[in-house]
Protein backbone atom coordinates (compact mmCIF):
# COMPACT_ATOMS: atom_id res chain seq x y z
CA UNK A 1 0.00 0.00 0.00
CA UNK A 2 1.34 3.32 -0.93
CA UNK A 3 0.61 6.50 1.04
CA UNK A 4 0.32 9.81 -1.35
CA UNK A 5 0.18 12.90 0.08
CA UNK A 6 0.86 15.34 -2.30
CA UNK A 7 -1.13 15.12 -5.65
CA UNK A 8 2.02 14.62 -7.56
CA UNK A 9 2.76 11.59 -5.74
CA UNK A 10 -1.07 10.19 -6.40
CA UNK A 11 -0.28 11.27 -10.21
CA UNK A 12 2.82 9.37 -9.99
CA UNK A 13 1.16 6.21 -8.86
CA UNK A 14 -1.88 6.08 -11.00
CA UNK A 15 0.47 6.50 -13.83
CA UNK A 16 2.46 3.33 -12.87
CA UNK A 17 -1.43 1.49 -11.75
CA UNK A 18 -2.55 2.24 -15.93
CA UNK A 19 0.98 1.46 -17.61
CA UNK A 20 1.29 -2.47 -15.26
CA UNK A 21 -1.96 -3.55 -16.47
CA UNK A 22 -4.02 -3.73 -19.58
CA UNK A 23 -7.04 -1.74 -19.01
CA UNK A 24 -7.27 -1.37 -15.24
CA UNK A 25 -9.81 -0.20 -13.41
CA UNK A 26 -9.67 2.55 -10.40
CA UNK A 27 -12.17 2.10 -7.15
CA UNK A 28 -12.14 5.73 -5.29
CA UNK A 29 -13.70 4.99 -1.76
CA UNK A 30 -13.43 9.31 -0.81
CA UNK A 31 -13.47 9.26 3.61
CA UNK A 32 -13.04 12.10 5.99
CA UNK A 33 -10.93 9.18 7.86
CA UNK A 34 -11.99 8.12 11.49
CA UNK A 35 -12.51 4.60 9.71
CA UNK A 36 -14.91 1.89 10.85
CA UNK A 37 -16.69 -0.97 9.14
CA UNK A 38 -18.78 1.10 7.06
CA UNK A 39 -15.90 2.29 5.16
CA UNK A 40 -14.51 -0.90 5.47
CA UNK A 41 -17.13 -2.58 3.56
CA UNK A 42 -16.41 0.00 0.89
CA UNK A 43 -13.11 -0.62 0.51
CA UNK A 44 -13.93 -4.35 0.17
CA UNK A 45 -16.38 -3.55 -2.74
CA UNK A 46 -13.87 -1.34 -4.23
CA UNK A 47 -11.05 -4.25 -4.12
CA UNK A 48 -13.10 -6.60 -5.00
CA UNK A 49 -14.34 -4.94 -8.38
CA UNK A 50 -11.49 -3.28 -9.68
CA UNK A 51 -7.98 -3.63 -10.94
CA UNK A 52 -6.53 -0.87 -8.06
CA UNK A 53 -8.32 1.11 -5.28
CA UNK A 54 -8.21 4.21 -4.22
CA UNK A 55 -9.21 5.26 -0.22
CA UNK A 56 -8.59 9.04 -0.05
CA UNK A 57 -8.71 10.42 4.04
CA UNK A 58 -9.33 14.59 3.64
CA UNK A 59 -11.43 16.41 6.28
CA UNK A 60 -12.78 18.49 3.73
CA UNK A 61 -13.40 22.28 5.56
CA UNK A 62 -15.55 23.99 2.66
CA UNK A 63 -17.92 20.89 3.73
CA UNK A 64 -18.22 22.60 6.85
CA UNK A 65 -20.37 25.61 8.39
CA UNK A 66 -18.78 27.95 10.18
CA UNK A 67 -20.08 26.83 13.52
CA UNK A 68 -19.67 23.07 12.57
CA UNK A 69 -17.47 20.50 14.02
CA UNK A 70 -14.30 20.66 11.44
CA UNK A 71 -11.61 21.92 14.13
CA UNK A 72 -12.64 18.80 16.74
CA UNK A 73 -13.61 16.39 13.74
CA UNK A 74 -11.77 13.33 15.05
CA UNK A 75 -8.55 12.02 13.04
CA UNK A 76 -6.27 8.80 13.85
CA UNK A 77 -3.71 8.60 10.44
CA UNK A 78 -2.28 5.86 11.77
CA UNK A 79 -5.42 3.66 12.60
CA UNK A 80 -6.57 4.46 9.41
CA UNK A 81 -3.53 3.72 7.68
CA UNK A 82 -4.06 0.36 9.41
CA UNK A 83 -7.35 -0.18 8.45
CA UNK A 84 -7.38 0.62 4.99
CA UNK A 85 -3.95 -2.15 4.27
CA UNK A 86 -6.28 -5.26 5.60
CA UNK A 87 -9.13 -4.39 3.70
CA UNK A 88 -6.93 -4.30 0.54
CA UNK A 89 -6.31 -0.57 -0.73
CA UNK A 90 -4.12 0.01 -3.08
CA UNK A 91 -3.00 3.99 -2.43
CA UNK A 92 -4.41 6.37 0.40
CA UNK A 93 -4.65 9.48 -0.61
CA UNK A 94 -4.39 11.99 2.57
CA UNK A 95 -3.75 15.74 1.29
CA UNK A 96 -3.11 18.56 3.96
CA UNK A 97 -5.98 21.37 3.43
CA UNK A 98 -3.46 23.59 1.45
CA UNK A 99 -2.34 20.78 -1.14
CA UNK A 100 -6.36 20.76 -2.20
CA UNK A 101 -6.66 24.17 -1.72
CA UNK A 102 -3.52 26.30 -2.22
CA UNK A 103 -5.69 29.21 -2.82
CA UNK A 104 -9.41 30.09 -2.46
CA UNK A 105 -11.29 28.58 -4.99
CA UNK A 106 -13.69 30.86 -6.84
CA UNK A 107 -14.95 27.83 -8.56
CA UNK A 108 -18.58 26.44 -7.24
CA UNK A 109 -20.61 23.29 -8.27
CA UNK A 110 -24.07 23.70 -6.83
CA UNK A 111 -26.88 21.20 -7.02
CA UNK A 112 -29.92 22.52 -6.78
CA UNK A 113 -33.42 20.97 -5.70
CA UNK A 114 -31.69 18.46 -4.28
CA UNK A 115 -29.98 20.12 -1.78
CA UNK A 116 -32.66 22.10 -0.45
CA UNK A 117 -34.15 19.66 2.32
CA UNK A 118 -32.39 17.67 4.50
CA UNK A 119 -29.09 18.63 5.49
CA UNK A 120 -29.21 20.88 2.84
CA UNK A 121 -31.53 22.92 4.80
CA UNK A 122 -29.86 22.23 8.14
CA UNK A 123 -25.90 22.77 6.62
CA UNK A 124 -26.18 25.57 4.14
CA UNK A 125 -23.48 25.35 2.32
CA UNK A 126 -22.76 21.91 2.96
CA UNK A 127 -23.26 20.20 -0.29
CA UNK A 128 -21.43 22.91 -2.13
CA UNK A 129 -18.35 21.66 -0.32
CA UNK A 130 -19.25 18.01 -0.91
CA UNK A 131 -19.85 18.59 -4.83
CA UNK A 132 -16.40 21.04 -4.44
CA UNK A 133 -14.32 18.29 -3.23
CA UNK A 134 -15.73 15.21 -4.84
CA UNK A 135 -14.94 16.64 -8.33
CA UNK A 136 -11.44 17.70 -7.21
CA UNK A 137 -11.24 13.60 -6.62
CA UNK A 138 -13.20 12.81 -9.68
CA UNK A 139 -10.37 14.43 -11.69
CA UNK A 140 -7.65 14.05 -9.32
CA UNK A 141 -7.99 9.89 -8.77
CA UNK A 142 -10.00 9.74 -12.51
CA UNK A 143 -11.69 6.64 -11.11
CA UNK A 144 -13.92 4.31 -13.25
CA UNK A 145 -15.97 3.83 -9.70
CA UNK A 146 -16.65 5.90 -6.96
CA UNK A 147 -18.01 4.31 -3.50
CA UNK A 148 -20.54 6.43 -0.99
CA UNK A 149 -22.24 4.65 2.15
CA UNK A 150 -25.93 5.22 1.88
CA UNK A 151 -26.28 6.45 5.38
CA UNK A 152 -25.13 9.98 3.23
CA UNK A 153 -28.43 9.41 1.10
CA UNK A 154 -28.90 12.58 0.60
CA UNK A 155 -24.98 13.24 -0.47
CA UNK A 156 -24.95 9.89 -2.94
CA UNK A 157 -28.20 11.30 -4.73
CA UNK A 158 -26.46 15.12 -5.24
CA UNK A 159 -23.21 13.72 -6.41
CA UNK A 160 -25.71 10.86 -9.02
CA UNK A 161 -27.18 13.99 -10.18
CA UNK A 162 -23.75 15.98 -10.41
CA UNK A 163 -22.52 13.03 -12.26
CA UNK A 164 -25.40 12.61 -14.35
CA UNK A 165 -25.37 16.37 -15.32
CA UNK A 166 -21.59 16.68 -16.37
CA UNK A 167 -21.02 13.63 -17.44
CA UNK A 168 -18.34 12.89 -15.03
CA UNK A 169 -17.42 9.27 -16.45
CA UNK A 170 -17.37 7.48 -13.11
CA UNK A 171 -20.38 4.95 -12.02
CA UNK A 172 -21.39 5.77 -8.53
CA UNK A 173 -22.26 2.81 -6.36
CA UNK A 174 -23.70 3.04 -3.41
CA UNK A 175 -23.80 0.69 -0.31
CA UNK A 176 -25.86 -0.43 2.19
CA UNK A 177 -25.70 1.36 6.09
CA UNK A 178 -23.83 -0.65 8.28
CA UNK A 179 -24.72 -0.61 11.68
CA UNK A 180 -23.81 -1.70 15.14
CA UNK A 181 -25.33 -5.16 16.83
CA UNK A 182 -28.22 -2.90 18.33
CA UNK A 183 -28.92 -1.20 15.23
CA UNK A 184 -27.25 2.55 15.53
CA UNK A 185 -25.69 3.32 12.01
CA UNK A 186 -21.75 3.50 12.17
CA UNK A 187 -20.67 7.12 12.10
CA UNK A 188 -17.03 8.50 13.19
CA UNK A 189 -18.89 11.03 14.90
CA UNK A 190 -20.24 8.27 17.19
CA UNK A 191 -17.01 8.97 19.12
CA UNK A 192 -18.29 11.95 21.03
CA UNK A 193 -21.85 10.64 22.42
CA UNK A 194 -21.42 10.04 25.87
CA UNK A 195 -22.22 6.64 27.46
CA UNK A 196 -25.72 7.76 28.18
CA UNK A 197 -26.29 9.42 24.25
CA UNK A 198 -24.81 6.16 23.14
CA UNK A 199 -27.85 3.93 24.94
CA UNK A 200 -30.32 6.33 23.91
CA UNK A 201 -29.07 7.10 20.09
CA UNK A 202 -30.61 3.42 19.22
CA UNK A 203 -33.57 4.89 19.28
CA UNK A 204 -33.28 6.20 15.70
CA UNK A 205 -32.37 2.63 13.99
CA UNK A 206 -35.92 1.56 15.86
CA UNK A 207 -37.62 4.21 15.28
CA UNK A 208 -36.97 3.44 11.35
CA UNK A 209 -37.55 -0.11 12.14
CA UNK A 210 -41.02 0.95 13.21
CA UNK A 211 -41.58 2.86 10.18
CA UNK A 212 -41.26 0.46 8.17
CA UNK A 213 -44.28 -1.92 9.83
CA UNK A 214 -46.07 1.62 10.08
CA UNK A 215 -45.61 2.18 6.54
CA UNK A 216 -48.17 -0.98 5.50
CA UNK A 217 -50.63 -0.08 8.01
CA UNK A 218 -53.45 0.61 4.94
CA UNK A 219 -54.44 4.14 4.79
CA UNK A 220 -51.67 5.64 6.51
CA UNK A 221 -50.70 8.89 5.55
CA UNK A 222 -47.34 10.84 5.13
CA UNK A 223 -47.85 12.90 8.12
CA UNK A 224 -48.87 10.58 10.58
CA UNK A 225 -45.65 8.55 9.68
CA UNK A 226 -43.45 11.01 9.97
CA UNK A 227 -45.59 12.04 13.74
CA UNK A 228 -45.06 8.63 14.40
CA UNK A 229 -41.41 8.51 14.18
CA UNK A 230 -40.72 11.85 15.55
CA UNK A 231 -43.01 10.86 19.26
CA UNK A 232 -40.52 7.31 19.04
CA UNK A 233 -37.49 9.46 19.12
CA UNK A 234 -38.61 11.87 21.59
CA UNK A 235 -39.18 8.72 24.03
CA UNK A 236 -35.19 9.22 24.34
CA UNK A 237 -34.91 12.01 26.75
CA UNK A 238 -31.75 13.36 25.38
CA UNK A 239 -32.83 13.67 21.26
CA UNK A 240 -33.07 16.81 19.75
CA UNK A 241 -34.99 16.45 16.17
CA UNK A 242 -33.45 18.50 13.83
CA UNK A 243 -35.42 17.00 11.09
CA UNK A 244 -37.69 13.47 10.34
CA UNK A 245 -38.53 13.57 6.98
CA UNK A 246 -40.04 11.45 4.35
CA UNK A 247 -39.60 12.08 0.63
CA UNK A 248 -39.55 10.22 -2.56
CA UNK A 249 -35.83 9.00 -3.63
CA UNK A 250 -33.60 9.91 -5.37
CA UNK A 251 -35.89 13.18 -6.62
CA UNK A 252 -36.18 14.07 -2.29
CA UNK A 253 -39.05 15.66 -3.58
CA UNK A 254 -42.09 15.33 -1.31
CA UNK A 255 -44.86 13.11 -1.46
CA UNK A 256 -48.40 14.54 -0.64
CA UNK A 257 -48.70 14.87 3.22
CA UNK A 258 -52.12 14.31 4.06
CA UNK A 259 -52.91 11.27 1.68
CA UNK A 260 -52.00 7.61 2.29
CA UNK A 261 -48.98 6.67 1.49
CA UNK A 262 -48.98 4.58 -2.16
CA UNK A 263 -45.59 2.18 -1.35
CA UNK A 264 -46.28 0.57 -4.80
CA UNK A 265 -46.32 4.59 -6.23
CA UNK A 266 -42.87 5.30 -5.39
CA UNK A 267 -38.93 4.86 -4.10
CA UNK A 268 -39.19 6.39 -0.48
CA UNK A 269 -37.13 7.65 2.15
CA UNK A 270 -37.59 7.90 5.66
CA UNK A 271 -34.68 10.13 6.89
CA UNK A 272 -33.97 11.68 10.49
CA UNK A 273 -31.53 13.67 11.80
CA UNK A 274 -31.14 14.18 15.31
CA UNK A 275 -29.03 15.63 18.14
CA UNK A 276 -27.40 13.94 21.30
CA UNK A 277 -25.18 16.60 23.23
CA UNK A 278 -23.92 18.65 21.01
CA UNK A 279 -23.31 15.74 18.30
CA UNK A 280 -25.74 15.68 15.55
CA UNK A 281 -26.64 11.98 13.81
CA UNK A 282 -28.09 11.03 10.55
CA UNK A 283 -29.78 7.70 9.58
CA UNK A 284 -32.21 6.26 7.04
CA UNK A 285 -33.99 3.80 5.12
CA UNK A 286 -35.74 3.26 1.67
CA UNK A 287 -38.52 2.06 0.76
CA UNK A 288 -38.89 0.26 -2.27
CA UNK A 289 -41.80 -0.79 -3.97
CA UNK A 290 -42.46 -4.73 -4.65
CA UNK A 291 -39.52 -5.35 -2.31
CA UNK A 292 -40.29 -3.35 1.30
CA UNK A 293 -39.94 -6.38 2.78
CA UNK A 294 -35.95 -7.35 1.91
CA UNK A 295 -35.23 -3.74 2.42
CA UNK A 296 -37.19 -4.24 6.30
CA UNK A 297 -34.11 -6.39 7.10
CA UNK A 298 -31.62 -3.52 6.76
CA UNK A 299 -32.89 -2.05 9.77
CA UNK B 1 -12.43 11.64 -39.97
CA UNK B 2 -15.54 10.45 -38.22
CA UNK B 3 -18.85 11.92 -36.91
CA UNK B 4 -20.75 11.15 -33.68
CA UNK B 5 -23.94 12.73 -33.02
CA UNK B 6 -24.40 11.06 -29.90
CA UNK B 7 -22.15 10.05 -26.75
CA UNK B 8 -22.64 6.49 -27.43
CA UNK B 9 -20.45 7.01 -30.54
CA UNK B 10 -18.04 8.98 -29.37
CA UNK B 11 -17.04 7.19 -26.52
CA UNK B 12 -17.07 4.37 -28.85
CA UNK B 13 -14.44 5.99 -31.05
CA UNK B 14 -12.53 7.37 -28.40
CA UNK B 15 -11.93 3.65 -26.76
CA UNK B 16 -11.01 2.72 -30.54
CA UNK B 17 -8.62 5.75 -30.41
CA UNK B 18 -7.20 4.30 -26.52
CA UNK B 19 -6.80 1.20 -28.18
CA UNK B 20 -4.79 2.54 -31.27
CA UNK B 21 -2.16 3.35 -29.72
CA UNK B 22 0.76 3.37 -26.72
CA UNK B 23 -0.10 6.38 -24.00
CA UNK B 24 -2.39 8.55 -26.66
CA UNK B 25 -2.92 12.10 -26.09
CA UNK B 26 -6.46 13.39 -27.12
CA UNK B 27 -6.38 17.21 -27.98
CA UNK B 28 -10.45 18.92 -27.70
CA UNK B 29 -11.16 21.92 -30.04
CA UNK B 30 -14.84 22.81 -28.33
CA UNK B 31 -16.56 25.25 -30.81
CA UNK B 32 -20.11 26.44 -31.65
CA UNK B 33 -19.14 25.50 -35.06
CA UNK B 34 -20.14 28.22 -38.39
CA UNK B 35 -16.50 27.74 -38.53
CA UNK B 36 -13.91 29.84 -39.39
CA UNK B 37 -9.52 30.72 -39.72
CA UNK B 38 -9.57 31.40 -35.84
CA UNK B 39 -11.34 27.85 -35.84
CA UNK B 40 -9.30 26.10 -38.16
CA UNK B 41 -5.87 27.79 -36.33
CA UNK B 42 -6.93 25.82 -32.90
CA UNK B 43 -7.34 22.83 -34.69
CA UNK B 44 -3.70 22.61 -36.54
CA UNK B 45 -2.38 22.94 -33.52
CA UNK B 46 -4.45 20.25 -31.42
CA UNK B 47 -3.98 18.09 -34.67
CA UNK B 48 0.29 18.77 -34.49
CA UNK B 49 0.31 18.62 -30.80
CA UNK B 50 -1.82 15.31 -29.90
CA UNK B 51 -2.60 11.69 -31.08
CA UNK B 52 -5.92 12.28 -31.95
CA UNK B 53 -8.00 15.50 -32.23
CA UNK B 54 -11.81 15.91 -31.45
CA UNK B 55 -13.77 19.04 -32.60
CA UNK B 56 -17.03 19.33 -30.85
CA UNK B 57 -19.57 21.75 -32.91
CA UNK B 58 -22.42 22.56 -30.26
CA UNK B 59 -24.13 25.57 -29.59
CA UNK B 60 -25.07 25.80 -26.31
CA UNK B 61 -28.55 26.69 -25.53
CA UNK B 62 -27.34 27.60 -21.43
CA UNK B 63 -24.74 29.86 -22.16
CA UNK B 64 -27.19 32.29 -24.16
CA UNK B 65 -29.48 34.84 -22.40
CA UNK B 66 -33.02 34.32 -22.97
CA UNK B 67 -33.24 38.03 -25.78
CA UNK B 68 -29.48 36.89 -26.89
CA UNK B 69 -28.65 35.20 -30.38
CA UNK B 70 -29.18 31.44 -29.76
CA UNK B 71 -32.01 30.65 -32.40
CA UNK B 72 -30.50 32.77 -35.10
CA UNK B 73 -27.04 31.81 -34.42
CA UNK B 74 -25.61 30.65 -37.81
CA UNK B 75 -25.10 27.28 -38.69
CA UNK B 76 -23.90 25.24 -41.48
CA UNK B 77 -22.88 21.68 -40.81
CA UNK B 78 -21.81 20.72 -44.10
CA UNK B 79 -18.97 23.37 -44.44
CA UNK B 80 -18.20 22.67 -41.09
CA UNK B 81 -17.47 19.34 -41.97
CA UNK B 82 -15.51 20.00 -44.74
CA UNK B 83 -13.07 23.12 -42.77
CA UNK B 84 -13.00 20.15 -39.97
CA UNK B 85 -11.70 17.45 -42.52
CA UNK B 86 -8.77 19.46 -44.32
CA UNK B 87 -7.23 20.60 -40.99
CA UNK B 88 -7.08 17.06 -39.96
CA UNK B 89 -9.73 16.80 -37.08
CA UNK B 90 -9.96 13.12 -36.19
CA UNK B 91 -13.45 13.33 -34.25
CA UNK B 92 -16.61 15.44 -34.98
CA UNK B 93 -18.74 15.49 -32.06
CA UNK B 94 -21.79 17.48 -33.35
CA UNK B 95 -25.06 16.52 -30.39
CA UNK B 96 -28.22 17.89 -30.69
CA UNK B 97 -29.32 19.53 -27.82
CA UNK B 98 -31.19 16.66 -26.63
CA UNK B 99 -28.41 14.44 -26.19
CA UNK B 100 -26.34 17.06 -24.01
CA UNK B 101 -29.60 18.20 -21.94
CA UNK B 102 -31.72 14.96 -22.04
CA UNK B 103 -33.43 16.56 -18.89
CA UNK B 104 -32.84 19.99 -17.76
CA UNK B 105 -29.28 19.98 -15.29
CA UNK B 106 -29.79 20.91 -11.31
CA UNK B 107 -26.01 20.90 -11.19
CA UNK B 108 -24.27 24.55 -11.82
CA UNK B 109 -20.70 24.95 -12.05
CA UNK B 110 -20.40 28.61 -11.03
CA UNK B 111 -16.60 31.01 -10.98
CA UNK B 112 -16.73 33.96 -9.77
CA UNK B 113 -14.86 37.39 -9.77
CA UNK B 114 -13.74 36.67 -12.53
CA UNK B 115 -17.24 36.52 -14.48
CA UNK B 116 -18.09 39.88 -12.73
CA UNK B 117 -16.69 42.30 -15.57
CA UNK B 118 -16.45 42.16 -19.40
CA UNK B 119 -18.86 40.08 -21.04
CA UNK B 120 -19.69 38.34 -17.42
CA UNK B 121 -21.52 41.65 -16.39
CA UNK B 122 -23.34 41.85 -20.08
CA UNK B 123 -24.33 39.00 -20.59
CA UNK B 124 -25.66 37.53 -16.72
CA UNK B 125 -25.34 33.30 -16.48
CA UNK B 126 -23.93 33.64 -20.13
CA UNK B 127 -20.56 31.65 -17.81
CA UNK B 128 -22.10 29.81 -15.79
CA UNK B 129 -23.62 28.43 -19.33
CA UNK B 130 -19.85 28.08 -20.37
CA UNK B 131 -18.94 25.95 -16.76
CA UNK B 132 -21.58 23.58 -17.86
CA UNK B 133 -20.81 22.76 -21.33
CA UNK B 134 -17.34 22.80 -21.10
CA UNK B 135 -17.34 20.49 -17.50
CA UNK B 136 -19.53 18.39 -19.56
CA UNK B 137 -17.42 18.13 -22.73
CA UNK B 138 -14.21 17.71 -20.50
CA UNK B 139 -15.77 14.51 -19.32
CA UNK B 140 -16.87 13.16 -22.31
CA UNK B 141 -13.73 13.42 -24.28
CA UNK B 142 -11.89 13.17 -21.17
CA UNK B 143 -8.88 15.68 -23.45
CA UNK B 144 -4.99 15.85 -22.37
CA UNK B 145 -5.31 19.16 -23.84
CA UNK B 146 -7.96 21.96 -25.02
CA UNK B 147 -7.46 24.51 -27.43
CA UNK B 148 -9.28 28.25 -27.31
CA UNK B 149 -9.32 31.19 -29.26
CA UNK B 150 -7.81 34.41 -27.14
CA UNK B 151 -10.36 36.35 -28.74
CA UNK B 152 -13.03 35.30 -25.93
CA UNK B 153 -9.83 36.01 -23.24
CA UNK B 154 -12.26 36.40 -20.75
CA UNK B 155 -13.53 32.33 -20.85
CA UNK B 156 -10.07 31.19 -21.24
CA UNK B 157 -9.43 33.15 -18.03
CA UNK B 158 -12.67 31.65 -16.64
CA UNK B 159 -11.87 27.92 -17.93
CA UNK B 160 -8.44 28.23 -16.37
CA UNK B 161 -9.30 28.91 -13.05
CA UNK B 162 -12.08 26.10 -13.30
CA UNK B 163 -9.90 23.94 -14.61
CA UNK B 164 -7.37 24.64 -11.35
CA UNK B 165 -9.91 24.87 -8.94
CA UNK B 166 -11.59 21.89 -9.95
CA UNK B 167 -8.37 19.78 -10.45
CA UNK B 168 -9.85 18.84 -14.05
CA UNK B 169 -7.03 16.67 -15.59
CA UNK B 170 -6.47 19.37 -19.04
CA UNK B 171 -4.28 21.53 -20.04
CA UNK B 172 -5.65 24.50 -21.35
CA UNK B 173 -3.84 26.09 -24.15
CA UNK B 174 -4.82 29.50 -24.85
CA UNK B 175 -4.26 30.16 -29.18
CA UNK B 176 -3.88 33.99 -30.49
CA UNK B 177 -6.55 35.65 -32.68
CA UNK B 178 -6.84 35.53 -36.23
CA UNK B 179 -8.05 38.73 -37.85
CA UNK B 180 -8.94 39.87 -41.34
CA UNK B 181 -6.51 41.00 -43.19
CA UNK B 182 -7.88 44.41 -42.38
CA UNK B 183 -7.19 43.55 -38.49
CA UNK B 184 -11.40 42.77 -37.74
CA UNK B 185 -11.32 39.83 -35.58
CA UNK B 186 -12.95 36.60 -36.69
CA UNK B 187 -15.93 35.82 -35.75
CA UNK B 188 -18.72 33.69 -36.72
CA UNK B 189 -20.98 36.58 -35.56
CA UNK B 190 -19.20 38.91 -38.26
CA UNK B 191 -21.79 37.26 -41.12
CA UNK B 192 -24.63 39.30 -39.29
CA UNK B 193 -22.75 42.60 -39.87
CA UNK B 194 -23.85 44.70 -42.97
CA UNK B 195 -21.89 45.67 -45.61
CA UNK B 196 -21.50 49.42 -43.61
CA UNK B 197 -21.47 47.64 -39.79
CA UNK B 198 -18.44 45.67 -41.52
CA UNK B 199 -16.64 48.65 -42.96
CA UNK B 200 -16.70 50.82 -39.61
CA UNK B 201 -15.97 47.34 -37.33
CA UNK B 202 -12.57 48.00 -38.04
CA UNK B 203 -12.41 50.89 -35.73
CA UNK B 204 -11.96 47.98 -33.14
CA UNK B 205 -8.80 46.44 -33.80
CA UNK B 206 -7.33 50.08 -34.48
CA UNK B 207 -8.18 51.16 -31.36
CA UNK B 208 -6.32 48.63 -29.72
CA UNK B 209 -3.32 49.09 -32.01
CA UNK B 210 -3.43 53.14 -31.20
CA UNK B 211 -3.92 51.85 -27.42
CA UNK B 212 -0.45 49.80 -27.79
CA UNK B 213 0.87 53.12 -28.60
CA UNK B 214 -1.00 55.51 -25.95
CA UNK B 215 -0.27 52.62 -23.18
CA UNK B 216 3.73 53.49 -23.79
CA UNK B 217 3.22 57.59 -23.15
CA UNK B 218 4.93 58.38 -20.04
CA UNK B 219 2.36 59.04 -17.12
CA UNK B 220 -0.96 57.90 -18.91
CA UNK B 221 -3.55 56.22 -16.83
CA UNK B 222 -6.39 53.62 -17.08
CA UNK B 223 -8.56 56.45 -17.23
CA UNK B 224 -7.12 58.27 -20.21
CA UNK B 225 -6.34 54.98 -22.08
CA UNK B 226 -10.01 53.97 -21.76
CA UNK B 227 -11.23 57.81 -22.34
CA UNK B 228 -9.45 57.30 -25.39
CA UNK B 229 -10.24 53.98 -26.90
CA UNK B 230 -13.83 54.90 -26.74
CA UNK B 231 -13.53 58.17 -28.39
CA UNK B 232 -11.58 56.29 -31.42
CA UNK B 233 -14.96 53.60 -31.45
CA UNK B 234 -17.07 56.21 -31.35
CA UNK B 235 -15.65 57.83 -34.41
CA UNK B 236 -17.34 54.52 -35.86
CA UNK B 237 -20.53 56.49 -36.27
CA UNK B 238 -22.45 52.98 -36.10
CA UNK B 239 -20.33 51.66 -33.60
CA UNK B 240 -22.70 51.41 -29.72
CA UNK B 241 -19.95 50.58 -26.74
CA UNK B 242 -21.28 47.83 -24.32
CA UNK B 243 -17.70 47.82 -22.81
CA UNK B 244 -13.96 49.20 -22.73
CA UNK B 245 -12.21 47.37 -19.84
CA UNK B 246 -8.15 47.82 -19.05
CA UNK B 247 -7.72 45.17 -16.60
CA UNK B 248 -5.09 43.09 -15.29
CA UNK B 249 -4.49 39.75 -17.02
CA UNK B 250 -5.79 36.63 -15.79
CA UNK B 251 -7.32 38.06 -12.71
CA UNK B 252 -9.52 40.36 -14.36
CA UNK B 253 -9.05 42.67 -11.42
CA UNK B 254 -9.02 46.33 -12.21
CA UNK B 255 -5.85 48.47 -12.04
CA UNK B 256 -5.91 52.05 -10.12
CA UNK B 257 -7.76 54.25 -12.24
CA UNK B 258 -5.75 57.67 -11.97
CA UNK B 259 -2.60 56.62 -11.55
CA UNK B 260 -0.08 56.18 -14.28
CA UNK B 261 -0.06 52.81 -15.89
CA UNK B 262 2.78 50.71 -14.65
CA UNK B 263 3.26 48.43 -17.74
CA UNK B 264 5.95 46.29 -16.51
CA UNK B 265 4.02 45.66 -13.07
CA UNK B 266 1.61 43.17 -14.41
CA UNK B 267 -0.06 41.70 -17.87
CA UNK B 268 -3.02 43.93 -18.54
CA UNK B 269 -5.61 43.25 -20.97
CA UNK B 270 -7.53 45.78 -22.72
CA UNK B 271 -10.83 44.08 -23.66
CA UNK B 272 -14.02 45.77 -25.31
CA UNK B 273 -17.54 44.78 -26.72
CA UNK B 274 -19.34 46.93 -29.20
CA UNK B 275 -22.53 46.32 -30.97
CA UNK B 276 -22.89 47.66 -34.54
CA UNK B 277 -26.52 47.20 -35.34
CA UNK B 278 -27.88 43.90 -33.49
CA UNK B 279 -24.55 41.91 -33.85
CA UNK B 280 -22.05 42.54 -30.48
CA UNK B 281 -18.40 41.97 -31.60
CA UNK B 282 -15.55 41.50 -29.10
CA UNK B 283 -12.32 42.15 -28.95
CA UNK B 284 -9.17 42.40 -27.11
CA UNK B 285 -5.28 42.90 -26.84
CA UNK B 286 -2.94 41.47 -24.05
CA UNK B 287 -0.14 43.93 -22.69
CA UNK B 288 2.61 41.53 -21.56
CA UNK B 289 5.89 43.18 -19.61
CA UNK B 290 9.00 43.43 -21.39
CA UNK B 291 7.28 42.10 -24.31
CA UNK B 292 5.05 44.64 -25.24
CA UNK B 293 6.92 45.30 -28.53
CA UNK B 294 6.27 41.88 -29.84
CA UNK B 295 2.58 41.53 -28.66
CA UNK B 296 1.91 44.60 -30.76
CA UNK B 297 2.46 43.32 -33.83
CA UNK B 298 -0.38 40.96 -33.32
CA UNK B 299 -2.80 43.73 -33.55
Amino acid sequence: MILCRTIAELKNELIKIKQSSNDPTIGLVPTMGFLHEGHASLMRQSVAENTASVLSIFVNPMQFGPNEDFERYPRDEERDLAIAKENGIDIVFMPEVKEMYPVKPRTSVIVSQLTERLCGASRPGHFDGVGLVVSKLFHLVQPDRAYFGMKDAQQIAVIQQMTDDLNFPVEIIPCPIVREPDGLALSSRNVYLTAENRQQAVVLSQSLALAKQWANEPGITSEELVSRVKAKINEAGQAEIDYVEWLIYPSLEQPSWNEPIELEESKYILALAVKFGSTRLIDNTLFVPNVVAEVKDHV
